[in-house]
């Protein structure tokens, strides 16, 4: 650890600031056409300050739909190389009322930086880039190989990234990636998440009758395809919230007890998080504690459903077809083919007498974990350790960030998920926010996680 | 019985079939305002017409949409009085291309008049208008008293004349209501419905977190409304299809075993029913006939549901609210009230955890039933076996006819549903069409139940 990288980021402070806020100024919003200059212009700054910093063979890589950018300083043979990722395009602002100031006109108030983007994902893919700066103007070089693979459309499904990583491993060959697009679990205690929860998404759809028939004259007799649709979901899960698939919970790997020990530890208030829901209790498997139900039990979601007559006023009709959208999450070591597999089957089995099914896979990814013991891990929680001066904790997250998955799949690296953002931070919401102290010391954190793990 | 009524009918048929032609050609279609002028026309036709065949005191009376067009007899004292009703308004004709010959150019093909409105309700309700003509042009006078409230808002819901009949019990005394609007149970067969079912129509809310959660970092945990919504509901029937909810078949009345022997006798066929339906099978408790599941068993059915994300692709949401329309066919004997009680207080008590629900009822009418040993019911059974030259056979209906039951309420009276369509007429579809023959045979069988009732 140098004291060094220190002292060089509390002196370049707010220099360090200020550019961030020119990054925030850039309205990139990918997923509106009309802003399509914005990020074009959004992957050049990023192609600059990665060319400031000292990076090499910068690439503007034109996509399908928006460019990624490539940068690399490959000048440590025989040490470690880390594939930086991160994103430069931010979600929109609307509704822009509800900003207390522009959601372009980056602002400080109370330590925290107001922006659309400051912590997803610009603040903190940004601190990567000033890692790299702060390394070399205070060591003249770098003390591991370094990859960045930046990208403009992680808001809008992120599909060209994946295309490319798939495409070239061997351009993008690492031991590790690193990616800050996560929080800290709570303000000040520094985290690493270290596991991700896969993803079946499914449509079901349901027919009955022909036609919509009048529920006067065939009420009675005739299938629902509401109503059928209806039963056949309500047996996915028994009264308790258990999946009720045969094999669904199969090879579901529970975490070790060390690892549920550590989550007992957390800063974790029910109260509070039944707050955040916003509703009279929480529900799911009762057995296992919330923080276990959320980031290492599958579940199922039904996230929509739309049959028959659903305006105003009455009809009375019995409707020939119905439709949902459900998914699994999945938890490391089930295998995403075999639970649709299960899905289908259970659908096929269960269907109640005179409704037909249908069933279409919208996507499917595994869930994923990394060994806290492997070294880079192990080295990041020593520098963010050192850094935040609390031992870092080990979490889960429950959702999916398909690019680890990718990652995982087509380079066969592990990924280190070092985030800095605070769950207050208000990402996609008005208002977002992104801590500048945490700003400061994750580059320092990220300058020492480069150290060590380049041996120095 | 008068032979010289039947000679009456006989030698005007060509007459009879040019003036409802011209009714016909009145595009009084009541849902579209751009028809306005034409249902208007229709309503000036359907008055001259009562005036042409004696009728007195004929008003149009405005209504808040359509109007509604009164008439009466009322020279013979102590005689029975029948209230005729029906309706002069018709549903649109698209999809016009589907149409063989033009839906208001009224075109005979087999001994079939093609025209919208031909059998829904024109011909029928016109039929009541000639059999007055025909009794007075025969016998000088007629042999009992009439009114005539025929409407123009059938299609679109009815309330103008539900409003009227409550508000005007006394101008509308009678011993018993005549409708024509239903069809015989087969060709040939005469058909008298003397059952209803009622409807308690109502809309079931859920919520459960405050606002849409991300399903990744939520699922698991939350509530999810779509689900909550799903299991609710699913918990309505068992799989046999026979509701759950306490208290639900308490009050139904059964079929007397004459009237079930007299259904099982009727010319059905579960596989052309099932046919119709168009699914591979039919539904329903499994321990009755179908069609007593139909007629005089209640139901509960879904007419739709929605809730969540239902676009294109995927979105991992769980959904704060769901809302599905619901309703309960009821038959005679079971009180609306009670079984909206009855479902509400189930809803309240079945919620699962963590979902709030909330009901809306939209409508409440019980089912309904004539007493076959009725004198209008049975005069009316043997003028239509005279005509027709069969048993009249006595049926129900599962839906409802909301003025039958109106009739009921405020005025105290039965009705008799004395219907001429056919199941194959096509109401409401294209190439809607009237069998003639029933069109003079229903003018002769109408005719003689006034003779009959009269006491002729």
């Amino acid at each position: 650890m140098s004291a060094a990288t220190n002292t060089f980021v509390k002196e370049n402070e707010q220099r360090f600031l200020e550019e961030l806020k020119e990054f925030l100024r850039i309205p990139s919003i990918s997923t509106l056409p009309e802003h399509k200059p914005d990020v074009e212009r959004a992957a050049g700054f990023v192609a600059e300050q990665l060319r400031h910093a000292g990076l090499e063979n910068i690439e503007i890589i034109s996509t399908a739909k928006h460019p990624l950018v490539y940068a690399d300083w490959l000048h440590a043979p025989g040490k470690p190389t880390v594939l930086c990722y991160g994103h430069y395009d931010v979600q929109p602002a609307d509704p822009l009322e509800l900003w207390q100031t522009p959601p372009f006109e980056p602002t400080l108030r109370d330590g925290n930086l107001y922006a659309r983007g400051a912590a997803d994902d610009k603040g903190q893919m940004y601190m990567h880039i000033k890692a790299v700066e702060v390394l070399r103007a205070v060591h003249g070089n770098l003390p591991l190989n370094v990859r960045f693979l930046i990208e403009g459309e992680e808001e809008v499904g992120g599909e060209s990234i994946a295309r490319y990583v798939a495409e070239n491993p061997d351009k993008l060959r690492a031991d590790v990636a690193l990616v800050s697009d996560t929080e800290m679990f709570a303000p000040g205690l520094p985290t690493l998440c270290i596991g991700l929860r896969g993803l079946v998404y499914l449509e079901v759809e349901a027919s009955g009758p022909a036609r919509d028939l009048h529920s006067g004259l065939f009420g009675g007799a005739a299938p629902n395809a509401v109503f059928g649709l209806i039963e056949l979901l309500a047996k996915v899960k028994n009264l308790r919230g258990e999946v009720q698939i045969p094999g669904f919970y199969d090879d579901v790997e529970a975490p070790s007890p060390a690892e549920k020990e550590s989550w007992a530890r957390l800063p974790f208030s029910e109260k509070e998080f039944l707050k955040e829901v916003g509703s009279s209790r929480l529900t799911g498997e009762p057995k296992y504690p919330v923080l276990e139900r959320i980031w290492a039990r599958p579940t199922f979601e039904v996230h929509g459903i739309a049959g028959g007559f659903t305006g105003a006023g009455s009809k009375t009709v019995i409707p020939a077809k119905a439709a949902a959208k459900v998914s699994a999450r999945l938890v490391p070591n089930q295998d995403p083919d075999k639970i649709v597999a299960a899905i289908r089957d259970f659908i096929r089995r269960k269907a109640p007498k005179g409704i037909r099914t249908e069933v279409r896979v919208l996507s499917a990814s595994p869930g994923l974990k990394v060994n806290p013991d492997h070294p880079a891990i192990e080295i990041a929680a020593k520098a963010l350790t050192e850094i935040f001066q609390q031992p870092t904790v080990f979490i889960r997250l429950g959702g999916s960030i398909p690019i680890v998955g990718d990652f995982a799949k087509h380079l066969g690296i592990p990924t280190v998920l070092m985030g800095f953002g605070l769950p207050d931070d208000g990402l996609h919401s008005p208002n977002e926010k992104y801590h500048l102290a945490n700003y400061y010391q994750g580059i320092m954190a990220i300058a020492h996680f480069f150290e060590r793990y380049g041996g120095q």
